[in-house]
């Protein structure tokens, strides 16, 4: 598939974007720095100053904060890609000239190593994140490269990525191992795309295919005695989805953000190799975590020990974990999945998570961050009950171990990516998402220009206008726009050049195959319907519940509009819902409302927690906001799922 | 008021004395010597065997593993009450010698630092339970003494407390500091009652003055630099209920066990002091506790992490901590201030906690223990989400941390005393508990004896029967007895000698003062509904459902019964209940059925976690059993409360 030239231009996402590239990027560059007053500090910028030999002093923060610098970049490279900043190019440049002065003579580079233990260079692959560092560094090196042409970031990855290829392999003298944190092997196949080095490749499939093998690399590790950082104890493979080889795993399980990496690489190597076996292991973990262990707003992990997957069915909403990151990683997977096979369900959850979970994680601000991203809070749980600590009913400065945040800013920079897929050879243009947009690309010899109008999330209006220039006439192609899977009455409709157009639907696109001439509009009505969702009876936690979605977003109640307790607030028999525009509620968003009830006697005397049950209720207005932009008001109450 | 004579000859309660005498203290007698196979070693007598010089070795199990034994001792004493055993005794006897041997020159007695820190006494009071382990001897010693007339123990304990009372107090050279888990309080109080030594009770009273004071003895003692046995920290005076003066408390916090130890002292010095700050103290936890922390089991402590309270109407019921000896404690509180001032809801507590939470912590067969007492239990979740690692579906063996099992043991054996109180003074028999039971004691200068037996927790039928030997006629006193808190629609019936009778209720007791004569007979008929119970909206938990409650007894649906997920079935509008008795389901009880509803449509597509909301239902019988009887048949789902 070639890619394609995109440029974003979307009442919505634009603003998001900007939101990144003028706050978000900035404001983490002086976290980055230690200089958010009140937040935690990075560490980040001074480890390398101190591994570069510019600075005295201790490594401090996690051991892979190294990433958070990389990821940074990775953003920067995108925001640049979105619009030139001089200044912010002049800074990645000082940094990038840093990140090569703490860069060893071999070509080593990891700065808590190389400050702290020089001598244990991968002796505690389980725990150490070494690979990990290394494969966001190749993202952001790759990322830099083509967005600015410049090679210096590339060459540094490309030493360490020589390195390690010396390192690591079935060779004699070489480790046959593997990251206890995937990353690397994603990271490489892109470093591959940008050098065309095949042995980056090579290297990508080594370290997914020795996963998990007999006899277990971390086990052998740990026998020797690997020097703790975390857990002197035994290594729970499963955590770090080392339990079997991965062609043989069948279930998401373990730590959310490793699993959906590996997964990602895994994908792009069934792609790029052909692998059979790989691709069926992609489409059975992938059928495992979205449809057994997905939460509706597409956040993945049910637990927070361990960050990890628990077992199908469990998502409790009060306790969710739902990392940001996890999020962010199963649109990482999603992508590589569609581009394995455009089937409308990657993009599906593509979308689901990026909407909700992962637009939810940032306040409007740009400044503050969810880490965890709960279905139900209730504040005073999380404050007072320690089983519910790691659920914040307020988005934070920042993390000690802050991996969101640039997670968030690299994926919102690079949104332009997920659009689209051109398949020349096919003759094909995906659209996967409805994002405004102008996306230029080559179609049966013809530059052709697709300019895409959306109203989402709030209208289902989305209009396409085709510029085919040139004398040749038309240029023949099919257009296939994905069919969401979030109405349920009606059915889009589709009309080219004003008039209704018939369309079929292969694997969940609708495809109109035509000659496309210069100045071609196809108009693509999506239904906007305020759904009720249920949930199948296995998820325990959602018995009885329904959730509101409109169009891609699911949402939420708050208590700053229904008051407390919500657990209180519960559906009516016909709750007759209703959604309008709200132009000055949080910055301007659809609110939904209905009827709901409340038992007719909230007030009961303080003596009685219990008596017996009188089930008369009375009518109360509900409103529902969308689910990403909870907690922007007053802490309080919120959630997804209500009684009905 | 008067010591009343108290035999318990009742249907049910019989039986589990039985049980206990039995089976549980013989079984924890093989547990306590490390003889259960596949059971987690106790350690104990080994323990005092190495303290005493017997045997070579080093300390096993947790630091207050002594108590262990000491409860174990306390609870043989009232079995030896309940019924001579002259094995049993002997095998007491010997255990209080090898006690005495490990007793140090000094009267110190406490196998962990005899041990392990001989000359680390007392210097780590916020977690070394010294003073703990010394109230469980001290409890053992008055209820053995009490029994058999033996001084031996008793001896060891009186030369334990005066070493205690010397190094404890106000004055110079002494320590003005206080055990990290309250226990010593209360027995010191026992041990003043059983030796009539006004400075036991001093001592107690300082303790619990003492406590909480500033500055705080466990922040000084930790500055100090004490040796840690868990936490090297701060110490978390929350926890220890050491955060304020006890008369300044107003909630209850922390540890729950240790809470309710605390209060159970404060009462007793309340009562015997005649404190009125310290008894408003009392009232106010009370109040707090029962009204707004306790489960409908009669269960307290929230989470799991530091086995603590957490905060008004927080009551998860899948995530339950309810410990054992927590409900056990809260009977021992009750118990102590119906003391204080008879009132009814001291005794609907610990009736509430004597038939579901402390009932339900012991398997039919006497052998298995629940530590935690969830009120809803997935058992896969409780494998495989590690948040819900603490809740069992299947009660265990014997715990590493075993202070559940001897403590429902010393309990049950000595239930008679929670029965009556005679209040000669006043002229009142107060009848606390419907448990079949012959009580003899002195009333207005005669010997009465006090026939009642029960149909209870089956049938509300309860029936006394007075003698009133001797020539001098009747005995006039006012027989209380107490107005339960379990029915809805009727009222109890009074009936003597076959005649209704008129009653008044004060504080809720049913009161009949009359002249008593021999032969007298009174009817008791209390109203056997089943109930529907609603929590209040506060209790988020609990929203939208209902519990089964028939007298005493909370019920349960188990997957047994109901299949699974049980989460999928609700009450219907009109539920129907009807309650009968199954003489062949575990071992006999009262089973209650009704109108259930679960979704019409249970099947759903495996590629289907979430779709539009169908609202239908369809009729399903439900099947619920006696909370207390849960988890005796194969492992499965476990729920009290019911969606309605």
């Amino acid at each position: 598939m070639s890619r394609a030239a995109i440029r974003i231009r979307d009442d919505f996402w634009s603003a998001y974007q900007e939101l990144v590239t003028g706050t978000v990027i900035p404001y983490q560059w002086e976290a980055l720095n230690d200089r958010i007053e009140g937040a935690e500090p990075s560490h980040a910028i001074r480890n390398f100053r101190i591994a570069a030999g510019l600075e005295e002093g201790e490594f401090g923060g996690f051991v892979f904060q190294d990433s958070d610098l990389y990821k940074w970049l990775e953003a920067a490279a995108y925001a640049l890609r979105l619009k030139p900043d001089p200044e912010l190019e002049r800074i990645a440049d000082d940094v990038i000239g840093l990140i090569g002065k703490a860069q060893q003579a071999d070509g080593y580079l990891n700065t808590y190593f190389t400050i702290r233990e020089p001598d244990k260079r991968w002796t505690n692959l389980y725990e150490a994140h070494e690979l990990y560092c290394a494969g966001h560094l190749f993202e952001a090196a790759v990322a830099y490269f083509e967005t600015t042409g410049k090679r210096r970031l590339l060459d540094i990855a490309c030493r360490f990525a020589d390195l390690i290829d010396r390192t690591f392999g079935p060779g004699e003298g070489q480790l046959r191992a593997y990251c206890g944190h995937p990353e690397i092997e994603l990271a490489l196949v892109k470093l591959y795309g940008a050098t065309g080095e095949e042995r980056y490749l090579k290297l990508s499939k080594f370290f997914v295919d020795e996963r998990g093998k007999q006899p277990n690399y971390f086990i052998a590790e740990w026998k020797r005695g690997r020097t703790p950082i975390w857990n002197p104890g035994m290594p729970d493979l499963e955590v770090y989805q080392a339990h079997l080889p991965v062609r043989e795993q069948t279930a998401a399980v373990g730590h959310a953000v490793r699993a959906v990496y590996l997964y990602s690489a895994m994908a792009d190597l069934a792609r790029l190799t052909g692998d059979v076996r790989l691709r069926e292991a992609c489409e059975r973990l992938w059928f495992n975590t979205t449809k057994k262990q997905m939460y509706i707003t597409g956040g993945i992990g049910s637990t927070h020990l361990g960050e990890a997957f628990t077992f199908d069915y469990d998502l409790p909403n009060d306790l969710a974990y739902a990392e940001t990151c996890a999020s962010i990683g199963i649109i990482f997977w999603a992508r590589r999945m569609l581009r394995l096979e455009a089937r409308s369900e990657y993009a599906d959850v593509m979308e689901r998570a990026l909407y909700n979970n992962v637009l939810g994680s940032m306040a409007r601000d740009g400044k503050h961050f969810f880490y965890v991203n709960p279905l139900e809070v209730w504040p005073e749980a999380s404050m007072r009950n320690p089983d519910r600590r790691h659920v914040k009913p307020v988005r934070q400065k920042w993390f000690g171990c802050s991996c969101c945040p640039p997670n968030v800013a690299r994926l919102l920079c690079s949104l332009d990516d997920y659009i689209y897929d051109i398949d020349e050879a096919a003759g094909k243009v995906y659209v996967h998402l409805y994002i405004g947009s102008e996306a230029g690309f080559e179609m049966a010899g013809r530059a052709v220009t697709l300019r895409q109008r959306s109203g989402l999330p709030w209208d289902g209006t989305v209009k396409f206008e085709l510029s085919v220039p040139g004398e040749a006439g038309g240029a023949r192609f099919a257009l296939a726009l994905r069919v969401p899977n979030w109405f349920q009455t009606a059915e889009p409709r589709l009309a080219v050049n004003g008039a209704a157009c018939p369309y079929r639907v292969e694997n969940g696109y609708a495809v109109v195959e035509r000659e496309w001439s210069d100045g071609d509009r196809v108009e693509w009505l999506l239904p906007m319907e305020t759904v009720l969702i249920g949930a199948r009876p296995e998820i325990r936690a959602n018995a009885g519940k329904a959730a509101i979605q409109r169009g891609p977003l699911v949402y939420c109640v708050e208590e700053a509009d229904n008051g407390a307790p919500l657990a209180a607030l519960s559906l009516a028999d016909d709750p007759a819902l209703s959604a309008a525009f709200v132009p000055d509620l949080l910055g301007g968003c659809v609110v939904v409302e209905g009827s709901g009830e409340v038992p007719a006697d909230m007030d009961w005397p303080e003596d009685a927690p219990y008596r017996p049950l009188r089930n008369a209720s009375r009518p109360k207005r509900l409103k529902a906001i969308p689910y990403y932009l909870w907690g922007n008001r007053e802490p309080g109450e919120m959630s997804v799922w209500l009684r009905c």
